[in-house]
């Protein structure tokens, strides 16, 4: 089959591959209805993250189960399905806390930007809907699987509340969908920091309440303006630089708490500043898995659609322009047909 | 009257200060109880902390109200208090959040290491009982102005709910403390990491349930084992190092928290490191005064002794031995008769 390869920094390519197959009696095959290219594949695409070999790109999966293994019991040919980007056998203690991300088997999804892929850990990943979802609902499930598990996840360990004051620090797509998230938990106030009017115009439209374009400095001083020098309760961090972590600290109050979701590249923090601060702060990859039979459930009611987050569509084949798209910032998130 | 005074690193001394006078028509004067030293007070004794000029030193207090600013409301001569070593208005929006301790107005209370106190912001910091209380409350009464409203809030931080399984790093008294707070709080399972003899008996008497006096990589290692490899549900930090932040970062598990009360000294945290670790954190000078009244109940019904901490009680006078022993770790907590 064909899948889309990261061969260095700026070289991704649509080409052959092997066919998934299952390697452990855990595993499953699924036929992808979809495929997408996330914000976290421009790391190492932008050669800020160190690439090995060539790697098969794609962490972002909904579909049909074609085959399962020997073990696997609860997943079976023919469901639709969608599963987090975090696999996990879903059991083990962290898991049943609620922490599917730091499963003890935890393995990072790979090779979904193609049309069939190899879910490990099956069982524990997946979750299958009763019916077969109508087509339109496709790109909605699919933005589950991380880009809407991630934003509910900032929003969920920003502690957000019915009535909180939030900031969302970041607009790309993981930022909109914590916009959403917030909406949806009941926040009173969404404060979206963006500079693009388009990026703008789809925040307003997954809830955001206030627009701020200023950056840095002024960016804090507008938001402390706004909430009369008190700052944010709840902030959401979805970028990962120095940059915007320490937007996320300015304008989060004390006792405040701040969801951050965007892989730190390059940040530290120096332990006076936090402490003085009195900031709550939780991070980490999403677990997703935690979240997806409400998300799924919100989606088959038609309460959400995360999908509007996906403004361009490209068959697999031009995969290289998708990323290209995403890395100059003419598209927020490019979903592929595969 | 005779303040404890500290010129320079390891230079303490009992000398001839100036009388406490009402600067401000929000401040009060109290007559000491008594006064004790804190844990924080050997950071500029040993030197690790920058001292500019002499400094009269005491934070923690509590005692008899003998005259008021012409602005204050609630509190009156003749009545007992008890305040945090944060002075805060409890009005402004941080204090109504509960984060007392980031007052718009805070400032950090000094010279009550002698028989006479200043206590600016009367008001929001003190809280009077109802009747005096007897002479053997008043250490317990002293331990809730900063060491037990802090151990409380890393309990409080550290979310400690009934049931939890609970590490408390650091056998000062704050982590003594700490370990109170969290048998208070119902954990169900409270290991004390301490390699002190005296300190693992009190810690015992506390509600510790388990002690480990390894440290370090042999520390975590043992409290991995204890709690089958998946670590603590909350973990209290009270010393403020790195090798303590690494300890608490290392034994509590994936979505737990740790609640850092030590003022950190060097210590930096790296982004990705925390990202991956999914710890949630909260830290900060405590806000006692959100504590006070529930704390000076207890205290008052009998429930809780925190003052049995002190296990050494010196005239002002020898206020130099006092320090003396606590660097040197042969006291844990030093009293101050004044």
């Amino acid at each position: 089959m064909l899948g889309a390869v990261l061969h260095k920094a700026g070289d991704i390519r649509c080409e052959q591959v092997d066919d998934p197959k299952i390697l452990k009696p855990t595993d499953a095959i699924i036929k992808l209805s979809a495929s997408c290219i996330c914000g976290s594949d421009l790391w190492p695409y932008r050669g800020l993250q160190p690439l090995g070999e060539p790697t098969h790109m794609g962490h972002e999966y909904c579909g049909v189960v074609v085959e399962v293994g020997s073990e696997v019991r609860t997943i079976r040919p023919g469901q639709f399905v969608v599963g987090s980007f975090c696999l996990s056998d879903n059991t083990c203690p962290h898991c049943r806390y609620g922490f599917q991300s730091s499963c003890v088997q935890r393995e990072f999804m790979l090779g979904a930007q193609a049309p069939y892929a190899r879910v490990p850990l099956a069982d524990g990943t997946l979750v299958a809907t009763e019916e077969m979802p109508s087509d339109d609902l496709v790109p909605h499930m699919l933005a589950v699987s991380d880009v809407l598990g991630t934003g509910w996840y900032a929003a969920d360990a920003a502690q957000v509340k019915p009535g909180s004051t939030v900031v969302v620090v970041g607009d790309g797509a993981v930022g909109l969908m914590g916009v959403l998230a917030a909406r949806e938990m009941g926040a009173g106030r969404i404060i979206a920091m963006s500079r693009h009017e388009t990026r703008q115009k789809l925040a307003r439209e997954f809830g955001a309440t206030d627009i701020v374009s200023e950056r840095a400095e002024e960016g804090v001083r507008r938001i402390l303006d706004m909430t009369d020098g008190v700052g944010a309760d709840s902030v959401l961090e979805c970028v990962g630089t120095m940059e915007s972590m320490d937007q996320a600290l300015a304008v989060s109050r004390p006792g405040g708490t701040i969801g951050y979701v965007g892989v730190p590249h390059d940040v530290s923090f120096e332990g006076q500043r936090l402490f003085f601060g009195q900031r709550r702060m939780l991070g980490g990859p999403a677990p997703v898995r935690r979240f997806l039979p409400d998300l799924m459930d919100r989606v088959l009611k038609g309460l959400i659609q995360p999908g509007k987050v996906f403004d361009l569509e490209l068959p697999l084949a031009q995969v290289a322009e998708g990323y290209k798209a995403m890395d100059e910032r003419r598209a927020v998130k490019v979903m592929l047909r595969v």
